[in-house]
């Protein structure tokens, strides 16, 4: 389903090409100060077109507060923030209906829900969607504080050096992937769950909705599979947990330890190339070459950070919620 | 809380030296033939003791059928699986309270839960949980018949000769970490939903419910964040669905693409090495050097498949039931 | 939570004087054929305005599209319907905002939320927000069809003839409660769960969440109490399970059993009577009297039906998903 | 499904006649005493046999601890108790199979379940199971110490004179029904939330879980639609929000008010009556006439307070939990 969370829970709607996108979230508590100022770091860093390498879509991207906010500050009842779209062109999507784009939903979207989808621009499957997410980070970050989520490109192309990741894309002429890192210090020790809510599964299962994903990992992560377990092991030396290496990236038994939380993740090179590609065309049933149009991002990693910092610190409000270390009311 | 899913429920219970673990599956289809011999499988392939590698703990792990089963069918009511702990030896870790072990729950349980947790032997947080898993994976399974879910070891100890890996550890008298791929053909497709509830989303939800997972990644995976996206795009060649190439691991948009799911899991070596370390001891408040004594695994990989194809076949069949493939009474 | 549902999941988001009110559906069938003009009848029944005994505030109530509908049916992705508030006077509540109206949630809303809810017109607890749990009713009805559900009023202010009660409301110069009786028929066998989902608990959920509501029964309901188990036995006559009698009120065991589903609920006073009555300054901390100005009902149980209807909707569709008699798409 | 609560979740399963019943608590805090005798006065005040009116079917209903207690307290791990069932005389039951039995499920459970329902003394929805919700219950009055949950029958057939309407059963060769009212006092004020789970939404939801209920009424009830609104309105008359009078029963809009809880529930006649009566014959498609043989009560209700009070426990243990006044670790 479109939602996220138990006690902070997250609903997300809208389309690429639709009237609008937006999210409700139900559970904030109340008396959070609250204002579109608030939201306009996060929805830029997130958004195209400042940027080497990111779509020139321009969306002014401002959140219409529809309910959930009263004088000023949030009131507890549900909290809904409305983005209109404004800047669509369907135009460019609606001539290549019948030829389902590689690496995108077309095709899924097409056989899930029967032809009726909204096709434009992948419609609910659109990346817009994230500035959804985003919108919800920003509150859930405000939560937090004085917490901190801080996410950061590790990785563009293959280079550590992004610019030079950057301009192998553009060189060849296409689309390029990266590495996202996400850190986040100051949590109390033992938020998470035994086995299924552990705090890998729950933010894995967020980072996973995030369009483009294609693998996580904590701490040392695949690397750790090479290692001794007396190298891996974090010696414990401090009575609040502290660790002397962090090689499980903050959690142990799917428990918070005390430890930064660490984790990084994979992201696809963009579908959207300007390549020529080969697809099938699903009214003649035959292969057919075609190239993307449409406004598009050469690396989508580039706008993921944002959207990774929402999930995770939507992940950790609601983990807080249900340790009752967050009440209805903020301080 | 130690439940997954929302047709097909798992919950799982128990501790390593109490007198039982065991599972209750809410939602398990009526009309399954169902019998001990069932399990014997799959609580063999992932029992220790008959394998290079493995503890020498004994257990017989044959269910008790507790609900659930009449006339040697499921009814549709809650299905309860039990399995006895015989073989235990607590003593082993009781003198050991006060010295919380590296990469094991052992502070993070003491500090989350008050120090009321079972300590003996990991208690709750015991890798013996999961044999509920396999049980649950066991009827999961037997419902997604005649789909096949298949996980296997791909490297040990960084060396894809497996023999290898394990001769690795046992030359440096310590642990070591392994590699498990998981596929599964013949899957519809549409299964999973846009962002939170994507198939990645739940597999690495229910993923990281095992014990000593550190990463995950589907398809080509973090290889993907090196490649450009014309090569990284499968092409589709068919009405069906099939693709040329499957970087996407069989989901796109978070959505089965009919083509195989395909996703690696990163192991990390068994926490309780034969190796002196170093720990805190918390009634003196300093460090001191223990050795790890009980029965421990030198490679907690290779009894993880089984493991690995349950928790893919609950996610599966919840998915299943959620499309409506699989209705309240078994075919 | 403000939301309710699993499978056809609906949100509820707004504020009786805030910019608007709204929904969200979350699973909602694609196909479904939805205009503005589905909506008119049912938030016209639910309106103040027309008929002696409800409250002359007028709004137009029509639903605005966000998401999830284009080219004139649903799309399965979630649909998001926005009703604005233009005819809305705060002016009439702030003055007394340090005086809690008895029966209204003023009190309970200013403890829970310390103090930062929106107290206008009752905030979020305001009837203003039946309009979406009525808005989500059509679209449940809809995809029910041909099924019927249909809520009728048997009693006001005592009468079950009904001008008759609201008359002696008015002569009382005070308000009315009522009863409203509910009927569905059509509905297959085998609906609900035993025990915590039975279709009694289900629906007696939704149905509490309607203000005003203060009791709930099944067919005979509390006269089954002072029935013979003879008597209040429903004998089953025919293979498709149709009784002679219909005291379960369509229900046995917590499951559907192919009868008419009956059941009925009791509407309390309007809060908001004209007569003088005493409460608490928080102030002052000194009793005072008072008089409800703003607009308000005589008998908020003529508005009911709709909402009744809508609620039962909503809780059968979420089962006959849940029982896969209800796709992804509809037929 | 089985289960229910967020933060403190019961599930529970088995049948009638088959091993066991039992319960798993999954969210019960760490640190609570426990033991068997815990248990024995409200599964004695449940229990047939010593009482004019209750089955002589004769259970030990002695708890066996599987999980999450250690040394004597609750670890925080789920708590799982089961239920041996000894005294069980299935023949009774299965020649007559192809009789359903007018009141009970058997004809639903068949159509529901496809035949392979445990069809024994009405299997896995038997008024046995409510055992396992005792069981919960007893946990979580335990929990909510000091406040007190507190259950008691206000009539009989018809009587509120006990002795007489049972007597009146007796001499009918009938059985009788009965209501039961539900107290609670100490209630903080703000459980609860507006709509959706409304504190009456959440404990009508639990207490139509208990076989037999036919309505439910909060306060006042069905009594306050025939009330005028001055007369039903409680004033508020101190800061802490006690009210001169209690119509509400302690809810407004959805959540406590710091007054008493009260609410009543209608509980129908046993359906197993000793009266002769016509149902179908599956087999023969014929109507036929029978006796219910076996053992069965004369009137349920007597055995319904302790049940009452432990669903009511459970709603008030999860309430507390979610508005964090209840945490992880009892104090």
């Amino acid at each position: 389903m479109n939602r996220f969370g138990t006690f902070f829970c997250v609903s997300i709607f809208g389309e690429s090409h639709g009237e609008s996108v937006g999210v409700v979230i139900d559970g904030c508590p109340a008396g959070l100060p609250l204002s579109v100022d608030d939201f306009m770091e996060d929805t830029s860093r997130r958004k195209g077109g400042t940027q080497k390498g990111v779509t020139p879509r321009q969306e002014e991207d401002r959140p219409l507060f529809k309910s959930g906010v009263f004088n000023g500050r949030t009131t507890g009842a549900p909290l809904t923030l409305l983005f209109e779209n404004k800047n669509t062109r369907s135009g460019d999507y609606e001539k290549q209906r019948s030829v389902p784009r590689p690496g995108h939903a077309d095709f899924v979207a097409h056989k899930k829900f029967g032809g009726f989808e909204d096709y434009r621009g992948g419609g609910h499957f659109s990346g817009r969607l994230t500035l959804c997410l985003v919108a919800a980070g920003v509150v859930a970050k405000k939560i937090l504080t004085p917490l901190k989520v801080q996410a950061n490109i590790t990785e563009i192309g293959g280079e550590p050096d992004l610019e030079k990741g950057l301009q192998r894309g553009i060189d060849a002429k296409d689309s390029v992937g990266g590495i996202v890192e996400c850190h986040v210090s100051g949590l109390p020790v033992g938020l998470g769950e035994p086995f299924f809510d552990s705090v890998e599964s729950l933010i894995a299962h967020a980072v996973f909705s995030i369009p483009a994903v294609r693998g996580i990992e904590f701490g040392t992560g695949f690397a750790a599979a090479r290692m001794f377990g007396s190298d891996h092991n974090d010696a414990i030396e401090s009575m609040e947990g502290q660790t002397r290496t962090n090689h499980a990236g903050g959690i142990v038994g799917g428990i918070t330890n005390g430890n930064e939380l660490v984790f990084r993740i994979a992201i696809k090179p963009t579908s959207s190339t300007p390549k020529e590609q080969t697809t099938l065309n699903w009214e003649t049933g035959e292969q057919e070459t075609f190239a993307v149009r449409g406004r598009h991002d050469l690396c989508i990693a580039l706008r993921v950070p944002p959207v990774l910092e929402a999930v995770t610190a939507m992940v950790l409000v609601d983990l807080m919620m249900r340790e009752r270390r967050i009440g209805q009311v903020v301080p």
